[in-house]
């Protein structure tokens, strides 16, 4: 705990001093590191005082410097590519936790969540917007917005209170991938359909088959690879060491571009490969010191991505509320139908885990209103109920699984 | 040695598994960083191979994936502003190993190889741009690109050396704090003169006096403050000692601002001023990692922005050398002259310290180029002045470095 503390003392004053008269923008950037930092060390910690997940501290944290609040902080590429990055190594961090082993033995119910958890908001989401009158490529789109996971926000959590390792977690870690494969080839469908073009089931088959192969290649072969490799590499000179890194690296990085995978869902995959060597080699120290400082920084920028102004008609807000509740009820009856064989209790883990939608429900947004799919309210009604899932499903998280602990120490 | 490699290992798949299909340009981006961080970690492990400082690997790594050579790389923004992120840690990392005590025990010597190191710069690069028959704020500019000292590059060495508590390594990080100072004033009145303002005295003196004033405010407040400050913050609540690190963070802050010194120096002076305390908590590791993952990040982004292109004229590389050898004698010089007292050894590694211009002559070049002030042939010139120095006085660095320590065990 003393040693967290002083890594962001720290931090602050290193980006502190690091305060911009130097050259033009770069300076302006630091500025904005700076903030992002700061209001990230001090919400973060504030909402732990509170018994809140610090995750969402951070997240309120961008909401407040960003341009709905204060304006200090635009969310610009360079954030956007840093929390990315931030992104990347809290998913190898949790990789790194996550036995393949342990992952398959709850594959089933993984899938199950993963598809009902797909299928229920998509339609949830299509039914609202057919029923406000929408046309209905703009309601496939609020259905594909709600059909989006953030695992990086419940990812966290869950690591922030130990529990990566339980059946439950597990669950929630395996459908993820499974639904960054089906959602990303659903948004595919969906921009396809608004930009006029018919993708036909071939197309979507070899999206869908490239994806799922890539998965399956990097944890059949890259996992048994990795583990004769090390006894080899241990032998091996530094430079040539290297250079059977370098043709790993490459060669995973030439696959999953034509697989199309989420970044941070390779880095997951090449934290779990990497998680079977890692009790021979220390290198988990040094990765976790650099998600210690880049993880809040992408929370925060989810906040920072959320610019509220949008949301001064009241019958916006209304329905951005009906939006959430309808999102929440989507993933939780998708955990609790998927998830039934493990009990009640777990289950309902398993679906609030995924309700954040987070930076992939941004994403999807983003996207809509850009190629002019969805209107403008239609957009901030998405992003009311991006920002509601992403606070309150990790309050209801982590309230219950308090509860559990209590109730499993009672007897 | 193991551990170094592997988190190396760990970051190339992680970035690796970063390539993109993501949302377009941020996609790019991390393709480029991923480039960045194989040629940093490749180039490095090559260097250190064959007895090269690995900056020195870095910085050709740069070349070799920039504009000039292999194309895969820009120096864009991203890439600019990660860099001096970078060099804001490596800096802070020296100044957590350096102690006030100490540098001012050779701080006659700092001010007199600062001073030499500027004045002998710039009347040889003012002479030759004269005698060139450049315009007179040419031939300025020209002196003012020579003056430029990159500490970073010879801290860096130093480290890897592990003589950074050696007088002569004291001298040099003295020496290069005052060269900021003067360096950042002597560019203020050239661009003034550039855009044909007249620079008054009094400006001047203000300026010099902000600067010189931050340095001695944070040196002698600042310690006293930390040191007593730190007593109470290990009694104070998680939530309150924050908000006292707010207020360090962002006085300091306000105050660099003012003062217009360089970040990497405000990071060196937060460091020195942690340094006190760094024996009591334990945030060493966590800065050191982070600085592992991005100085590699600025060696390699001060190649990158070496674009050769320019080179191919012989009159002009011909002139660069000539400049290139102007601009080595007149910071050796200035070294064995102001650090006489040291004996003839250490003067010479003071003055062979002082060489690489890396980033900040890189910098002055731009700004005369972007200003009008210098032509094309002019800033190639430069260009391959930078290159040169920052390759070449490492190298001779570590040689000399070697040969003593051979001469030194020997009897």
């Amino acid at each position: 705990m003393k040693r967290s503390r002083c890594g962001a003392w720290c931090l602050m004053l290193a980006s502190g001093s690091a305060l911009a008269t130097s050259s033009g923008h770069t300076g302006e950037l630091l500025f904005g590191l700076f903030w992002v930092v700061l209001a990230a060390a001090l919400m973060g910690t504030v909402a732990s005082r509170f018994g809140i997940p610090a995750v969402v501290g951070q997240v309120v944290a961008g909401l407040l410097i960003g341009p709905s609040v204060l304006k200090l902080v635009r969310p610009e590429e360079f954030f956007l590519t840093l929390a990315e990055i931030g992104a990347i190594f809290l998913l190898f961090m949790v990789g790194l936790e996550t036995r393949l082993g342990e992952l398959l033995r709850v594959g089933r119910e993984a899938l199950l969540v993963a598809v009902l958890g797909i299928a229920l908001p998509l339609v949830l989401g299509f039914g609202f917007g057919f029923w406000q009158g929408q046309a209905n490529v703009s309601a496939l789109f609020v259905g594909t917005a709600l059909v989006a996971t953030s695992v990086g926000i419940t990812a966290k959590v869950l690591q922030e209170l130990g529990v990566l390792n339980d059946p439950f977690a597990q669950v929630i870690l395996g459908a993820a991938v499974i639904d960054d494969i089906l959602g990303l080839t659903l948004l595919a469908v969906v921009s396809g359909l608004g930009a006029g073009q018919d993708t036909t089931a071939a197309q979507v088959g070899l999206t869908l088959g490239l994806s799922v192969g890539f998965v399956a290649l990097v944890l059949t072969v890259g996992i048994p690879l990795v583990r004769r490799g090390q006894a080899r590499l241990q032998e091996l000179s530094l430079s040539r060491a290297f250079n059977v890194a370098l043709v790993v690296g490459l060669g995973l990085a030439a696959l999953s571009t034509v697989a199309g995978l989420a970044p941070i869902i390779r880095a997951f995959l090449a934290g779990m490969v990497l998680a079977e060597v890692k009790d021979e080699v220390a290198f988990e120290s040094t990765v976790h010191a650099i998600e210690a400082f880049l993880a809040p920084v992408f929370f925060v920028v989810v906040g920072l991505q959320v610019n509220l102004g949008a949301l001064t008609q009241l019958p916006v807000v209304i329905a951005g509320l009906v939006l959430t509740v309808l999102a929440v009820a989507g993933k939780l009856l998708g955990g609790l139908l998927g998830a039934r064989s493990l009990g009640r209790r777990e289950a309902t883990l398993v679906g609030l885990g995924m309700v954040p939608r987070g930076e992939v429900g941004l994403i999807v947004a983003s996207l809509g209103l850009g190629a002019g799919l969805i209107g403008e309210p239609v957009y901030a009604e998405v992003l009311l109920m991006v920002l509601l899932t992403t606070v309150l499903a990790p309050l209801a998280l982590r309230a219950l699984l308090r509860r559990e602990r209590l109730v499993q120490q009672a007897p």
